[in-house]
């Protein structure tokens, strides 16, 4: 029975308890948040979970195999460091850290330890993503020529970082995944209507080698929920609207080629515009997966995708993001 | 009866040709293209109209009050240039011109011999945008917050300028507009993936005093069409979907009141989520609105609101697009 | 504390159960269900709830003073009826029974010992729901024309009744809750492919005096999911779209006036096509509100709009519709 | 060089005009109608068409071989009958007549003097209606169970016809282009709002051998615009949405398997919900395809698709509706 610890019991901890206690093997042992009225719904919804307001209760407790951080990023690198310094495996909320180096810290201790970190990038084990992944592994789109990503609603606004670090994580990360080629530099412009010193809209342009390109639109104040991802490639180009419940991904057989002949003039482009296909995606809880492929990890002590290191990569670019929105958009080298 | 001389019969030119002719009291007299089958094309649909090769037949001709060009920007500036010294009114496709400095040089021969210039900003002739004027004007939207449009598609890739200077013209053209703040800086990302040195994506934003910032998502590579816009304020929200026949304006009583109070965890976000509201928009022909507009201003000698000064405003917002595509995004100062 | 039994826990009374025990001064004391697996689930979620198998362990215990009826239609009468003899309240899932008399019988049971009945309407205590009914009495749609629903998808083939009984009673309910005027006939057309003698797809006209109709297109068999109703008044037309997230109600300032004048080419017709509204929707579980008010109803001995009666009113139109169904379309008198 | 002479130059006249005008080899040489600002406007748009307010003119003119028939409904037959005694081919909208004698006399005219008719069913012409049709001739759908169109908008009222008359012409001549078995029978229900006893609202179902059904739901009443239809077949099923400007056509590959086994509560069914497919479809004029191809008929003496006994199928539904409706959806065989 592998036995884990939650720290951080406020919208998101419920599901990862719930989650990790709906495995096989696993049971959640201990749920510790500053707020008793948290830990009262902890023992309303099962009372057979301890309950604690001090996190050392789980990154200290010789019971306690995982430890799964659920708390704002400032708060990450003390808890993470405090568990696998107490031998217990690391499952922490994005963006894994407040820091690059505090995320190379953390990854160096885990690695010293031979203890598992995972970042949570739902997003990598949702249906939808996978099978983009799938598709762009078994080259159906072609060389890519962009990634164009829409993520703006309403928001929750932060109390302690801006929208980019809110919002940008989930397609950074979803990004980080389904490329192969690694970025190179990013430009963010932005601003904050509150002054907050925290952007609460920003776009973020992510340049890779051979002119791919990336680009970001994140916003809390939008009046319509948006999360639409464009990718085009040189076969066949890509829609990810995540709010169609049933054609979250649609394929069109479109594309463009473009001849330069001798002369400005004699540019010849072929538009090629064909069917669209709407394959089936698994609806299975990307959470549920996520957790499961975890505790897989952890029996098989084999470094998860979406580990530390996946992490620190989109960490890196949040970095790089906010030094380029402190500069007015100046392009900041990875 | 004001006697028009259309120049260029590509793609645009028959609907100028057609609404000029429609409107009472104006007469399209002669038709330029340098190629022979557009040519015929005239003929066929109005066999009372001449046409011509040769651009100077028009511009040159005292039979002429109105020069209509809708040429490649690059003849811009020859073009009107010689219709304005001939003594002709001008109407001219956008953008204006190809620099800066021409669009001056033509504001200032047009204003010595007392001529009228328009600029082809169809856009802000539509209802949809009418009434997004109409909205600002009487404060419905409360202090603009955000102007963020995208404007994709599988475009027609053009021979001589980049998607910036083929797409962005309209919304920018829009945002003059309806906004009454002025723009001080641009930034602008983008690629090309043929080897053109003609970016066809491009990530454009806009800066304004006072935390406005204005975004343009303009791409030829896009599976599908998206002509979007949100323009966020203090006290409502609003989408212009222009694709949706029915309701292309959408009004949300949305909002966010933030107040700061001492200690960052102390953030107090109120928000605010009423009704929507699609109201009623006028289906007249832009074009239409546009050239009977035109019409009236040069029997009033007043200067239309899409004159070579709102022209010159556009092209200005061009040239600081392109120097910061050049330079990877880096501000440029208007 | 009022003390609830359950019976049936397959699909919907998980929902029921956990809702009736959010409720200060309830509680679900034992739920009944045939199937064993069932049953552990209650244990899972809640060790507290007793569980058994047989029904009159609740309809006939001293300690229950509500009794929730989830299960197939066919058992509603006798369950129901065990319940009411032996003094408890009744809440009954929709459709209320499977004949006209045995919801006859249960009224004057239920009236005789002074016990309250509630059919689980549910959709009628849904922000939307509540909503058109608000738009209806302020007279805000003037005199209603029609009220069109279609709710199709690709459905759960039901064992026991057609898609009449399965799907109808939902839009059924709604119609007689929003509505003045009362029925007075119905037609019904509809087909069984599978050689079940249980229509599949049906489509169900319901006459009003007036020239006021009704229709409802209910399938089994669609590949894609709609939860649309149009409701047409003299003043305004209402789109009530249940699958739309934030915009579930359309009011549409639109209509037509027709005017009949000596013969009939001298018809005028005058056609208004205005703003559009969309007002916001309370969000809240439209279940829970139900079950509060049911517990409220109960506490003052009052009558709830979902009562026997009202119940009543469906199945009266079930069976005209499988009388139709069965004559081929004739229609049928209320 | 055959010559046309078109009756009725309302709404649609110039449109059949235009496109008769447009094929090499016909030319349109006189245009008929009572109202002399229609005959202005044609002689604005063409001035080389005569024009004249007598229908003689063009029926028993020696000089034109083709008549289109572009008037009400009422007037077809005489029209028609004057053309083809007089040895012209007729071209007549659809609803072929107003009554089924008409039809049938005018067939039997017209094949004694080996003249073509064609009624113009324009939708079949289009690249959704023969996708549609290609798809089901290959069996990509199996066996049909069902076709369910909804046809509604805020419409013109007519004045001579009722709804029925008006708008499903349109989807009983796609009926009966793409599906093979003929109908049975049919029922309908409709109201009229207006004192005119010509219903502005109706539902009609069709009856097929074998349990397929068909279904029209029609609406002059609609704040919304709505043009879809679903086919449900055994294999597969497609939703045609005629608003949906790029994938007016979708392919589920979804279903449903019933078993019947002993007992009804052993009923086995199998839910196949796979992927969606939006085939490309051919974007050319559709009534410039079907003017094409009825010339093509006639110089090779051949019978069109949308001959006179096609347009007598419609008339014939077209009637057994308006007696079902008479008899408040009384079956009426066919």
């Amino acid at each position: 029975m592998l036995k884990v610890g939650v720290i951080g019991y406020g919208y998101w901890g419920p599901n990862i308890a719930r989650n990790f206690n709906a495995i096989d093997g696993v049971k959640v042992e201990v749920v510790c948040d500053k707020n008793p009225a948290a830990l009262k719904k902890v023992k309303k919804i099962n009372a057979n979970i301890n309950t604690t307001r001090d996190s050392r209760d789980i990154t200290r407790s010789p019971e306690i195999d995982i430890v799964a951080i659920v708390t704002p990023v400032s708060t990450h690198y003390q808890l993470a460091k405090d568990a696998l310094e107490n031998g217990k495996h690391v499952f922490v909320e994005k963006p894994f850290t407040a820091t690059i180096s505090e995320a190379e810290r953390l990854i160096d201790i885990g690695s010293k330890k031979k203890l598992q970190i995972m970042v949570d990038h739902t997003f990598i084990f949702t249906g939808a993503v996978r099978k983009i992944k799938e598709l762009v592994e078994k080259n159906e789109l072609g060389e890519i020529y962009y990634y164009d990503s829409t993520r703006v609603n309403l928001g929750l606004f932060q109390h302690d970082v801006n929208v980019v670090w809110d919002l940008a994580p989930h397609d950074l990360s979803v990004m980080d995944y389904v490329m192969k080629p690694k970025p190179v530099a990013i430009t963010a412009n932005g601003v904050d209507h509150f002054g907050r010193s925290l952007e609460n809209i920003a776009y973020i342009s992510v340049y890779f080698p051979n002119n791919l390109i990336a680009h970001f639109n994140v916003n809390w104040l939008s009046p319509v929920k948006i999360r639409t991802t464009l990718i085009g490639g040189a076969k066949r180009m890509l829609v990810w609207n995540d709010l169609d419940t049933d054609e979250k991904i649609k394929i069109y057989d479109k594309g463009v080629t473009v001849r330069n002949r001798e002369g400005v003039y004699n540019l010849l482009v072929e538009y090629r515009s064909g069917d669209m296909w709407a394959p089936r995606i698994d609806h299975s809880e990307a959470l549920r997966t996520e957790l499961e492929y975890f505790i897989d990890c952890i029996k098989k002590e084999k470094s998860p995708i979406n580990d530390g290191k996946a992490g620190l990569r989109i960490v890196k670019m949040l970095e790089a993001s906010d030094k380029s929105l402190k500069q007015n958009g100046k392009m900041i080298k990875l």
